[in-house]
């Protein structure tokens, strides 16, 4: 099975943490004609976006929202990356955390942000999510019936380093949660989508949520899907809606063989490797 | 001195590999009236760029040209990136060297190519320099009067990992001698440029041939310099010509402050370093 069917869904973020699921239920509900294997959701699809807000929202893992994605996922017997959501921990850390669901609704990959966005552009955006949030502490990749795919937040993606991980363990497929905002959106969205594909020749989905003024963060929207040879292949606006576009994991071997940038590194003049150390 | 004044020549390359150097020195004195601090020249400026041409073009360091470009450096009183040209060493190996000059006309850097082009595209473009050429072995960073730069060439910038090298090594301009072709340069020039940068927090100069439709190989142009934002601040087309424009290293400061990703990265997860081995 070399083709996957995949929906996005750029949701809006609603302040009632369940209606944010129902909402997810209706769209999947609409697109389920279309036999998708893979969908996917924003960032902090539950919980509008603001640091204060993260520890409110919080659940453990296996709370309520995670039970209704993994119900989502069963129902609809889908591959479910529930976008990301606030998650508090035994000891009442806070996470940014993205959970995949498989077709069971059984959990196949957690990925907790790993960079942390703080921010601070004069005459533009000012965010600190360590005002709220700790980081994670693993690089992840998950197996599906299509092969591996890798998962990070949002600000991870900035990291080439991460990607390149993700890569260099099987990859062919990274699904991004993801919510820029109205000064880095416009100015970077776009090309490190892109920039992630190209330069490791894997297809990168990036799920937004849709704009909304009234909400403190405003979400630069753009949900976007991006070919391994660096192409957008399909890019909403701002507005609610969704992308339903099909990956043919051929295609990411196709552009390896022509351009074999994974081969052509020079793994004796520089290494990238896991850190041994982990913090937990 | 935090502002830096150059001067990307987009040169014609001749046959006759001296008129490579009266042709930089032309335009070179045309340009002397604004006052270069640093000038630059293409990939293989000096030799039409073709596998069966390296060996026949080169010379060992300190050769005619190599010369010719140490005096050009020292007569306009300019840092002198000579773009790159086939360098053959005392075994007979053939080298895509760069080499960069002092105010005084003493080489400062020698960058050989360490990732060599073979590349097969369907239906575009073939090429394998590994055919005739050798890759080098290192990471180059060198020092100037301004702070530090990195020097790349071409299909080197392909690869995130030596970027991120020479940044982590202190440089805050990269110079990247470059010849994209007809198919990977409308496709990916201009993004690998500004990722680069963007990734690096760093200004990023590619310098290319002009187009010449008679040559075995056809250049896209479009010299290009991107600022540590990620934006295109000047590019030209597929013609001769040269690019004017100021670096502000204090530019570099204020976005690494503003978005601090080379602070967040997270050392203690992954690792990117020179291997220890090296072959020469």
């Amino acid at each position: 099975m070399s083709k996957i069917k995949v929906a996005m869904m750029q949701t809006k973020v609603f302040a009632d943490k369940m209606e944010n699921i129902r909402q997810a239920e209706r769209m999947l509900s609409g697109i389920m004609g279309e036999k998708p294997d893979l969908v996917t959701l924003p960032e902090m699809f539950n919980c509008p976006y603001q640091t204060s807000n993260f520890p409110i929202y919080a659940e453990p893992e296996k709370g309520p929202v995670w039970e209704a994605c993994s119900a989502l996922a069963k129902k609809f017997h889908i591959y479910f990356s529930a976008g990301s959501m606030p998650e508090m921990d035994e000891n009442g850390n806070v996470y940014n955390t993205a959970y995949v669901f498989d077709r069971e609704g059984n959990q196949i990959a957690k990925h907790r942000k790993v960079h942390l966005f703080d921010i601070e552009v004069k005459g533009g955006q000012c965010f600190k999510e360590s005002d709220t949030l700790t980081p994670g502490d693993r690089v992840t990749v998950f197996d599906t019936e299509f092969g591996k795919m890798g998962l990070c937040v949002c600000y991870d993606l900035r990291f080439p380093e991460l990607a390149r991980l993700m890569v260099l363990e099987g990859a062919k497929v990274i699904v991004v949660p993801a919510a820029f905002n109205m000064t880095t959106g416009p100015a970077h969205w776009e090309i490190l989508f892109r920039t992630r594909a190209l330069d490791n020749q894997a297809y990168v989905l990036g799920t937004a949520p849709a704009r909304d003024l009234e909400l403190g963060y405003t979400s630069w929207g753009h949900t976007v899907a991006v070919s391994p040879w660096g192409d957008i292949m399909k890019q909403l606006d701002e507005k609610e809606g969704y992308i339903l576009t099909e990956l043919d994991l051929d295609r990411v071997e196709q552009v390896r063989d022509q351009l074999p940038l994974l081969k052509h590194r020079r793994t004796d003049l520089y290494t990238l490797m896991h850190a041994e150390f982990r913090r937990d």
